[in-house]
């Protein structure tokens, strides 16, 4: 029975159509045009360096994309069991119609042709997007991009400051930063002139969220105009030479001003924590990053406190701060719990970790999902892995374990994986 | 199958007679006298502040009842996924006898009228200890408690000892401290007497267990006389004031007397352990405290190995600690495993943790669990949860993968639910 | 269905001849001579101790095996819950062959005469090996073993380091490594050539492994020769009372030069990553050690980084640490993730984090299991817990919610619990 009523679940859920609030995507190029862009995807680059490919067979310089994808090729029979593979699996048969799942393994030649024939349709894109049910993508923007030349209703601008924050003591930051504002940055007050610039231009280009992803160490902390102007002068004088605390104040004045700016412009800030960047600096290309999963969320109980008419939806990258994060939204009327990130975006972690928050935190405080795919082609399996589980979880602890009518149990899931975006990030119901 | 061995587990657990080993319950006035005693508690007034009811619409002095819950029930559509939900409307179904669930949130009139009429009878708390089968609660006794004018075999005593610990610098607690125990704290022997009085005042009074909470970063270690004699000196003198080492002098001298008052009197000293108070400063009452999930037991090897004659019973805050929990109980004599506690009192947790400690802790070493409530009304539904998640447990990992009989499975249940409450807190068989 | 179908699965990886990858088992005497061989294992003895058995009457000095035996026997009834009781039931029942598990409990005498007769055959040990499906075991072996007299290929070598990172201080432990290499320690370059002579003969008797447990709070760093030189001669000097400083600059140096000969002798280095010694002084012998859940492997990543060319597989002691141990496989070529150890190889535990490598590591990278038995007649139940809940896992998120085929399953399963194994510690295809 079980089963059943989660494959009905599912097809409920697979109907509703979807808002995807973090990717990185790009709008001038979304989709892939051959299975390099697929393959080429860091889950897989990097799987396939742990499984034994040297890096330089697959980063070899002016690599031929077709030589890549045989070579990744050769290396998935070691990967078949990963979550990843199984992404794969159903982009190649689902989406560019392959259909014999048995032979992939034994059929680059064929599956390369049949992408690129598929993927060369003008129509690709629409097609992808219908036959995935996305009516918008969140992008991750670069703060200085123009944002200009593509529809900001499907292609969501969001403005990304971890530059802002962690390296504004590198001199080509500050002049892209000079460039992009207009604004000489000589003291604190033209940086703050400067972000506020930026938040400008970005919700006139309709942006709808600002976001940034936090070391486990980072603890938020306001710090006075004096100590900043001080630190600023420093970091202007000596960049990266400049003292660690020099560099640390500026990084905490910079979040806390943006966060201020989230206030004034009505913009929720993403917070994604938890991730060491170049822990494994051997490792393939956005392969070398991993983490420190002693982090807690108490780190940010200042920041929560002291901005309480800003939303953080907050994403966690390890699954023992799931807890922390469902009982700080439980808590919290700004914290709203952000998808499955990155390492425990697996079906073992996005089980427990979902089924947690739903039975915590209130319902209209919780994103259930999104992609942070580079192409759109992978939204189609990560989103159908995650309401697959979505369907378990609801088949058996709401209409199973607490005798939820099945409408019931839609319903929640529509609440969770399409309203709640809506509404936290400002959509209403008005057409795309 | 399994669902209805699982129904057939629990409905024989359902019918153990319980005592339930922590609540807040006030013996004075042990149940709800209407909803608002309910909707009234933490649980709900935080989840409805997070969910976006403003702090003031429900703490607005002066507020009437009936209009406070009007208000906390208009919001409650924003929980129903939530397990606290379920426990309000089982609380209405089976207590009250509200017949049709699907019709709550849409009737706030009837609900209210039932409960002020089912509330009134002058026999309603005995009828909810009877329809939950609760023979006796544990209760939460400040240390000036006089702990008269109750049936204190149905209302046990518990000497609670956070204020001692943590708060001894706040002369009004030194001044309650002495009226309570008649004795004038102005050195560490007074201080010594005043704890031991407590002691002979709480157990006279038949006083089960000493308890309590401690924030993450507590590890207690012993205090030379000398050096406690020299910071209670200093706390005397400046009150609040006194240097943070000079207080944590006397927390932990304190807390380690408690202990050993606990050893000289027999009573068990409930370790609740990792809480963070006042995280969430904007907070509804009861609705500000998180925690730091990294937390180790490896901070109380110190006092576990100092006290092998006291038994420890251990609850912890954060789902991530359970494992320690469950190891240190598996090899210190003296420590117990004690319940579900409070953002770990939801059904995904409770299942994990459970799970864990069913198979590797010894079976008389385990108290499975208690209701925390602060109303009667709330054992009920808390721990049927229980008892579900239970006989899930015994139902698929010994009955199914182990292939115990289910007469086996309900003994285990009746020893972690009844039976190791009566041994370690020294009921023995005698009646009520 | 899914019952029938985790049957199956077991069936078919209950068939594969396995290799162990992890033991303790004495070379000379590998086999159980009696039941006290079984219950005087740490396992027993620690939950009996636990369970209220005073240590006296476990470890009194001259206690006949029998009478310790019916002593341990008289406690399991508190025990019946734990996963250890049910090892020691599929031992009594499946190898000794006693027929009535349910009067296990009720029959000391009956079943202490069977295990006499059953044991005292000569052919036990083969007829252990062969109903087990064993067909080689790792030794965990002190650097002075001679590794005389017995068979290697059963019985595979693997030198066990802890000593001579942690406990070099020890004059006693220096003079067995001079004797066991002939060769004075008196400076760094002796210290070298000693390791490297153990190197040698080690991997001369087919030693397959070098292997170390390691406390939390160990991050491993390299040592500069200068400053390693001076720390050691202040550690002949004083020994234990030099300063921990010294200490610590000696482990780093030790540590750090095995890995290197690991490098140069082409040999895994097995890291067993969380232990605290000794946290509980007043337990039985190997029942006193516990831990701090609070590690993490990024205090590995400087040691991953400098040995590409060495494969780490890895243990963790705490469920909470295998999430980072996952994602380090996933990302490190030479990490592995090596079997559930300790505290974290109980059911719930397992098939949290076995669930979470088989979906996000590469599945040459996995080694599923190993039994760290002290006796030959603890494989058999140790690795069936393992397959049993593997088949469920193959079952459940392989078979049912990914749609593979029972022999795609099976294969995974051959995979993780063998071929690495062969692979990774270079057994190859040849016969034992």
């Amino acid at each position: 029975m079980s089963m059943e009523l989660r494959r009905r679940l599912f097809d409920e859920l697979d109907r509703i159509e979807l808002i995807d609030s973090h990717s990185h995507i790009n709008p001038h190029q979304p989709a892939s045009r051959n299975l390099a862009d697929i393959l080429g995807y860091h889950y897989y680059t990097e799987l396939a360096h742990s499984a034994g490919v040297p890096k330089d067979r697959i980063e070899e310089p002016g690599l031929d994309a077709r030589e890549k994808v045989r070579r990744l090729f050769a290396c998935l029979g070691r990967l078949t069991n990963t979550i990843q593979y199984s992404w794969f699996l159903e982009m190649v048969c689902v989406l560019l119609g392959y259909s014999e799942p048995d032979r992939v393994l034994d059929d680059f030649e064929g599956i390369w042709e049949l992408s690129e024939r598929r993927m060369a349709s003008p129509d690709w894109e629409n097609e992808v997007l219908a036959r995935s049910g996305l009516r918008s993508v969140f992008l991750t923007n670069d703060f200085d991009d123009p944002l200009d030349g593509f529809n900001t209703s499907r292609y969501v601008p969001c403005l990304r400051t971890d530059e802002l924050v962690f390296h504004l003591a590198r001199r080509g930051v500050r002049t892209r930063l000079e460039e992009a504002t207009r604004r000489e940055i000589t003291d604190l007050a033209g940086l703050r002139e400067a972000l506020g610039t930026l938040f400008m231009h970005f919700t006139a280009k309709q942006a709808r969220a600002c976001a940034i992803s936090l070391p486990p160490d980072f603890a938020p902390a306001r710090v006075s105009e004096g100590r900043a102007e001080t630190a600023l002068a420093d970091l202007l004088r000596h960049d990266e030479s400049a003292p660690a605390t020099q560099r640390r104040a500026v990084s905490n004045w910079v979040f806390w001003t943006l966060a201020e700016y989230c206030a004034e412009f009505h913009v929720p800030f993403d917070l994604m924590i938890g991730v060491n960047r170049r822990v494994y600096e051997g490792g393939v290309f956005q392969g070398q990053d991993l983490y420190d999963s002693r982090v807690s969320l108490i780190q940010y109980a200042g920041l929560f406190n002291a901005f309480p008419q800003v939303t953080f939806p907050v994403s966690v990258l390890a699954s023992v701060t799931n807890q922390e994060l469902a009982s700080y939204a439980w808590i919290f009327p700004n914290v709203v719990t952000h998808g499955h990130w990155w390492y425990s975006n697996t079906p073992t972690y996005i089980e427990h970790d979902a089924s947690a928050r739903l039975e915590g935190v209130p319902r209209s405080k919780q994103i259930a999902y999104y992609s942070d795919m580079y192409k759109l082609e992978f939204a189609l399996p990560k989103f159908r892995m995650y309401k697959r589980i979505l369907g378990k979880i609801l088949a058996e602890r709401f209409v199973i374990d607490r005798g939820w009518s099945e409408e019931q149990a839609v319903d929640l899931g529509h609440h969770v994986l399409r309203g709640n975006v809506d509404r936290i990030f400002g959509f209403g119901s008005e057409p795309a």
